[in-house]
């Protein structure tokens, strides 16, 4: 199968991860970004979403959206388990997952975007151009901000966000965590500890630093 | 189990559906979001992001998002499948409700939050409190209409969004285009044949009748 990537970009950080963990042989093409690669002829082939990731098999699906992949190689490469064993560990994963996707992934990107310079007509990913909305960067700074709280919250005596394992929901987490930095957003010592815990913990595993 | 629900809601009507068709025994709450019962505390200690659904189970487990609660009751409960049988379907399912909650709810949720009196000062669900933003509903109304589009594209020759059978895509996107009409966006016999097709079929099963 071929995963196409971008080495620098968060959304196909998770699928790296995923894949990663769960040792699944696969080649890389990297899609760059910068030079708008993602909307030529191509690439739109592949995805008419025009985003990375994409997860293209040998029969020429194509999985197109971090929980599409990951539903699949779920299934696929069952082992280890990163969307949970028990009836329970499988909803609290997607549930967690879904509410960092609202709560912190769409904030951060929702910043990002819609403040910098070089995103300007590029609001949202996609074949379509939208222009920035100042509005909606300022929006999302404030969001962030109840994100780490609400994360921090959740963490408190635990190792892993959503079961006793780690799983898609963490890798979720720790992207945008760290994705939120590109808009001078970190958690803090003060008000978030378990937070920062956990993310330290994390830095043990290979996956993260690929 | 408990379900918390309100009848005018499109998120609630994703969960409802989806219990519906698995003919899950459970009982009803209907939490008043007119009132701003979401917000108030008993409902609160319950789910703290304020929002509905949520699926309180007997031992008191709580799930507060469409995807949480259908991953739990697909496990639970598998027949029907909502969520796929093979790999390749799970992918395929998961990933078209991504794209149709990215591309189509969240513009049309975006269309009516930012532009309706009622909901000043209540741009986005949750225990916080953001303002409108007019040119979040104006992009909102665009990125339906490419929304439509797009699903048309690929209900060609289609009974089901994602797979052979009815799916949890299915679900979302007939909750999505039910919901568009709430900010007079409609799919059109000349541009949405297929769409149109697919959404006259799906009438015939009660759980869209709720």
């Amino acid at each position: 199968m071929i995963f196409y990537d971008c080495a620098t970009a968060p959304s196909p950080r998770r699928a790296r991860i995923f894949l990663a963990e769960k040792n699944v042989p696969h080649e890389v093409v990297q899609i760059d970004l910068v030079s708008q690669q993602q909307l030529g002829e191509e690439y739109r082939a592949i995805n008419p979403s025009c985003t990375v990731p994409a997860l293209q098999l040998t029969d020429g699906t194509v999985f197109t959206e971090n929980l599409g992949i990951a539903a699949y190689l779920e299934d696929r490469y069952p082992e280890p388990a990163l969307m949970g064993s028990s009836s329970s560990e499988k909803g609290a994963i997607l549930n967690w997952n879904a509410m960092i996707e609202f709560q912190g992934l769409m904030p951060v990107a929702e910043a990002l975007r819609n403040s910098t310079p070089r995103m300007q007509g590029r609001a949202i990913t996609g074949p379509e151009n939208y222009e920035q909305i100042p509005a909606l960067a300022e929006r999302g700074v404030k969001r962030v901000g109840h994100f780490f709280d609400r994360l921090n919250e959740q963490l408190k005596g635990r190792d892993f966000i959503a079961s006793d394992q780690f799983s898609l929901a963490d890798i979720t987490a720790v992207v945008v965590v760290d994705f939120a930095r590109i808009v001078k957003l970190t958690p803090s010592e003060d008000k978030h500890p378990d937070l920062l815990r956990w993310r330290k913990q994390l830095s043990d595993r290979p996956s993260l630093h690929l």
